[in-house]
C-alpha cells in the first residue's frame, strides 16, 4: 500500500498487457531502449497515450533516448502481478470448458489450471486432459487447498450467476466469464468477459453494412478479382 | 442503403448482441412486452442508454407499455445480419484453432465453420473434428467456394498480420483475432479480438491490488471464514 498511492485508470490497466507483449518482443530482439512513438506503433495506440500510461508506473523515459526496455518490462510485470502464479479453476466442463482446459496458454503465462469443476455428477471423477473433474460443491475446499485466484466460468448461460456467487463465497474474487450471460459481482470483485457470440455478431453487423453499401463488393462471396 | 441512412455508433453496435440475448430469453419465456428499465437491468446498462440505443433502430416503445419483444427481436436480428449464415474459416489449427473448431456455439449461432486452414504442410490433409485441414495458399479458392464471410486467426503471434493480409487479399473483410498480436487492417475491414492473456493479466492486476490493500483478505489463499 505504501508503494501504490496512485490509482491507475481502468483504460490504462487494460493497455498494460499490450505494452507488456511489445516489451517482451523487444527484449527478445535484444532492443535496449524504445521510444514512446515506436511502442505506440507496436501497441496500436498513440504516443501521447503511451507516455501518459507509463507515467502512472512512474516511468517517464529519457528525452531523445526513450525508455529502458528491461526496466520497463520489470515494472510492467510487477504492476500486473506477473511475478507470481495465479492458479485458476475452470467451472463447467462442457465443450468450452474442455477446450480451455486443454489450452496451454494459461499455464505458460503464469495462470496454471489448478482444478476443473462441474455440477453434473456424471462428469465428476472423469479425467479431462489429465485432471480429475470435481464437484462444484467442493469449491470452497478446492479454492483454499489450491490457492485459487481466478475462476473461469464456462457453464451455460442460466448457471453463470449462481457459479459466480459460489466462486465469491469461496473467496475467489477474480472471474473470467465465458458464459453468454450478464453476471453481477460486487465492487470488491473483478469481472472480465469473453463473449464469442457478441464478437461474431458485431462482425456480422458491419459485414452486412458493407455488403449493402458496397452493393456486393465485399459480399460473403468475394468477387473474382478480390480473390485473385 | 435506402434502408439505412443513419450511422449507429460503435458502442451501440457492441450492445446490440447483449440486448438480442435478453430478448431471446424473454421470447422463450413468452414475454410479450418489455420496459426499457427491465431490458436495461438484463443487459447490465442504464435505461436511458437502452432507449437511446433502440432509437437508432427506429424503435421507441410505447409509454407505459414498453417494447414489443417479438418485433424488437426481429429488428435486432435483422440489424445484426442474423437472418443469414456467415461462413467462417479458422486459420491456424494449433491448440486454440482445434478448440475453436470443436466449439458448437459457432454453427448454432449462424456462423458455421466452413473451412480449416494452416500453413504447416504436415497438418494439411488431416481431419480435425470431421473437417480436412487445407493449406493456407488455397485461401482465395476456399473463400470464393465457401462464401467465407469471417476469418478467425488462431495462429502464433508472429504469423497473425500475414494471415490477416492474406484473408483481406482473399476478400474476407471481417476478422476475429485470437492471436496475441496487434493486427492492422484497412478502414474498409472489421477487426475484433479475443485476447485471453490480456483478460487474465487485467484480473491479476486488480487481484494483486486487492491482496495488497486488503492485507490478505482476498489473497490467493482464501481465509477460512470466507471459504466456509
Amino acid at each position: 500500500m505504501a508503494d501504490r498511492p496512485r490509482r491507475i485508470p481502468e483504460a490504462t490497466v487494460a493497455r498494460l498487457p499490450v505494452y507488456l507483449r511489445s516489451l517482451l518482443q523487444l527484449a527478445g530482439e535484444k532492443t535496449g531502449t524504445i521510444s514512446s512513438e515506436r511502442l505506440a506503433e507496436m501497441a496500436g495506440v498513440n504516443a501521447a497515450k503511451v507516455r501518459k500510461d507509463l507515467s502512472y508506473l512512474g516511468s517517464y523515459g529519457t528525452r531523445g533516448v526513450g525508455y529502458d526496455v528491461e526496466y520497463l518490462l520489470f515494472q510492467m510485470s510487477r504492476e500486473l502481478g506477473l511475478t507470481q502464479d495465479w492458479p485458476v479453476v475452470i467451472v463447467g466442463i462442457g465443450n468450452m470448458g474442455q477446450a480451455l482446459a486443454n489450452y496451454p496458454g494459461f499455464t505458460s503465462r503464469g495462470f496454471p489450471i489448478a482444478a476443473l469443476v462441474d455440477a453434473d455428477a456424471s462428469k465428476v471423477g472423469h479425467e479431462v486432459h489429465g485432471k480429475r473433474v470435481r464437484h462444484i460443491d467442493e469449491l470452497p475446499d478446492i479454492a483454499a487447498e489450491q490457492h485459487i485466484a481466478i475462476g473461469i466460468i464456462a457453464t451455460p448461460a442460466h448457471a453463470a450467476q449462481d457459479v459466480a456467487d459460489r466462486l465469491l463465497a469461496a473467496g475467489v474474487t477474480s472471474i473470467l466469464n465465458f458464459a453468454p450471460a450478464v453476471i453481477n459481482v460486487p465492487a470488491t470483485a473483478s469481472l472480465r468477459k469473453v463473449d464469442l457470440a457478441v464478437e461474431l455478431q458485431i462482425l456480422s453487423f458491419y459485414q452486412q453494412q458493407r455488403d449493402n453499401e458496397g452493393d456486393g463488393a465485399a459480399a460473403p462471396a468475394p468477387s473474382a478479382d478480390a480473390a485473385g
